[in-house]
């Protein structure tokens, strides 16, 4: 690849990438309406000479311009808000489906044919198969959010089939490190510095996740889209860890790091919440099978972002937050 | 049931289940907007008490008035031109994937949970399974029917994890029988009546497909909807026949209806368009297992539109196709 776009290029995953193809030579657009985004996420990479287009994909003259020249794009601008799709039961098939209707409309325009997709392990709903391979059973989907990341993965599909593209798509399970934002471990985090005294968790507190370091994404991204090449075709690859970690043995983490030993109020119930899947592991043969492995365990990932969070207090105590 | 709407009320499908509805003393609304509709197609229901609202479900004030009272939706309008997907890439997302969360969205707001929804056997792309059974392994698009399909799916199955919606999914193989309006079968009794000599057929004419009588499928519908209930939960049924018939054996089915005997001219190639899948046959035990059977074979069926054809000359044979 010569010059990439990356949409949602300011966010947690966007900017690591950002950073990560701009080691490699390659020039870099971002595209990001600094929702989640953050300016300094993008600091380094714009001094070292990529462009930025401020806004979303859902604006289509800024799409074109931001695609100009790009012989790649990473469309990785999302609805990240996974939890809360219930409240505004459009949204995600709007900034998902949509999104990826118009990313794939403009690239067809401009005559770019290879993009890269951030979907997710929610697309397996809650599967009977565990660890969960990419040709699971057809899954049935159970939040809006797993439901327009499958929108936009079949579009993606069809412009493989019907244009020609070259398409590599990701579902990935949740990233932590560097630019972590937003998720349980900032959840925790915040509530621990506010009161160190008790902590209130979703569900059970036994509900596994697997997690998967951001760079160690990235990695995995970036070796899976050159082997992906040029040519029509569709690659899709889970990307996680084997290994996955309990809500409690999250916590539990947290709570040593900040040396703090609070009461902790469950609330109850196999989800965290409606729609919330209570195992999400991927099997990760496929990529692996590439060459990539991960290289920091689940806890070390969460040490990281931890310590990134000490390091951060302008996003990990954001004012109101310390004033509540 | 009590009081049904069936959006795309006055098509090939959408008014054979309306008559059906009426037999059964159940109140219908019919919503369409008679693209593909048909007036003389609702004549009978609307005398029988039947409600029309003319549009269609992109028109959200519309849709509200017509959802009003009824405790079901059968949501069978659709982007049914399968074949030009490629030609206006955001008419399939729009009319089916919007379309579907439009009527999601109108059912809430008005209390209705119950949602009966035509998707289609296109959602297997190319299988690798045949008969398709419908937990295949996680399909991959081939066309942007296919994947805005899924996409429909998908938010009908959120909405019952979400919302404790009730719904009842059909995959569909293609449909013959009264009131077919459009697909293959069509096109070569027209093109066979302007010129009986030649008959120019795309593909290379084995291309194996199942087809289905469209009151076969409008009893397995009912039965399958009435099996899943008012509770909240999905039920996902392929809806088809165990046979299949290639294009050659359809041709000749079609000629010897006519008692004409043409030149075959094909195209050749494994698939008749682009995004055509060469291969459809659903595993049906599923909705067999209901007691469902179907009461026509697929040569019958076609004898059966054959026949319809003939009785309907201004749906057969239009002025501008008699004047080409």
């Amino acid at each position: 690849m010569r010059r990439a776009l990356i949409t949602g290029g300011a966010g947690f995953l966007g900017s690591t990438l950002a950073d990560r193809l701009l080691d490699d030579g390659v020039e870099v657009a971002i595209l990001d309406d600094f929702r989640t985004g953050r300016q300094e996420f993008v600091a380094d990479a714009l001094e070292r000479g990529a462009d930025l287009f401020e806004g979303d994909v859902l604006d289509e003259d800024l799409l074109e311009s931001a695609i100009a020249g790009a012989d790649i794009v990473f469309h990785l601008q999302a609805n990240a808000d996974v939890r809360r799709g219930l409240e505004h039961p459009r949204k995600d098939l709007r900034e998902n489906a949509i999104a990826t209707s118009n990313v794939l409309e403009a690239m067809r325009a401009a005559g770019v044919h290879r993009i890269a997709f951030s979907s997710t392990g929610s697309v397996y709903g809650e599967p009977d198969v565990s660890p969960t391979p990419e040709d699971a059973p057809f899954p049935v989907q159970t939040s809006l959010y797993g439901a327009s990341k499958v929108a936009a993965e079949g579009l993606i599909s069809a412009y493989v089939h019907g244009f020609g593209f070259s398409a590599t798509v990701f579902r990935l399970v949740s990233l932590l490190g560097e630019r972590y934002t937003h998720g349980h471990v900032i959840d925790f985090y915040r509530a621990l510095r506010r009161d160190p005294t008790r902590l209130r968790v979703l569900g059970d507190g036994r509900q596994e996740k697997s997690y998967l370091y951001v760079k160690d994404c990235v990695e995995a991204m970036v070796m899976a889209t050159e082997h992906q090449g040029e040519a029509p075709g569709l690659g899709v690859y889970n990307l996680g860890t084997d290994a996955t970690v309990v809500v409690d043995e999250s916590v539990a983490l947290i709570t040593a790091h900040l040396g703090v030993n609070p009461t902790i109020e469950k609330a109850g119930g196999r989800r965290g919440w409606a729609g919330d899947s209570p195992l999400i592991k991927l099997d990760i043969s496929k990529i692996r099978a590439l060459g990539w492995a991960p290289t920091l365990s689940i806890p070390e990932a969460i040490g990281r972002t931890l310590d990134w969070l000490d390091s951060e207090p302008a996003i990990a105590l954001p004012s109101e937050t310390v004033a509540s």
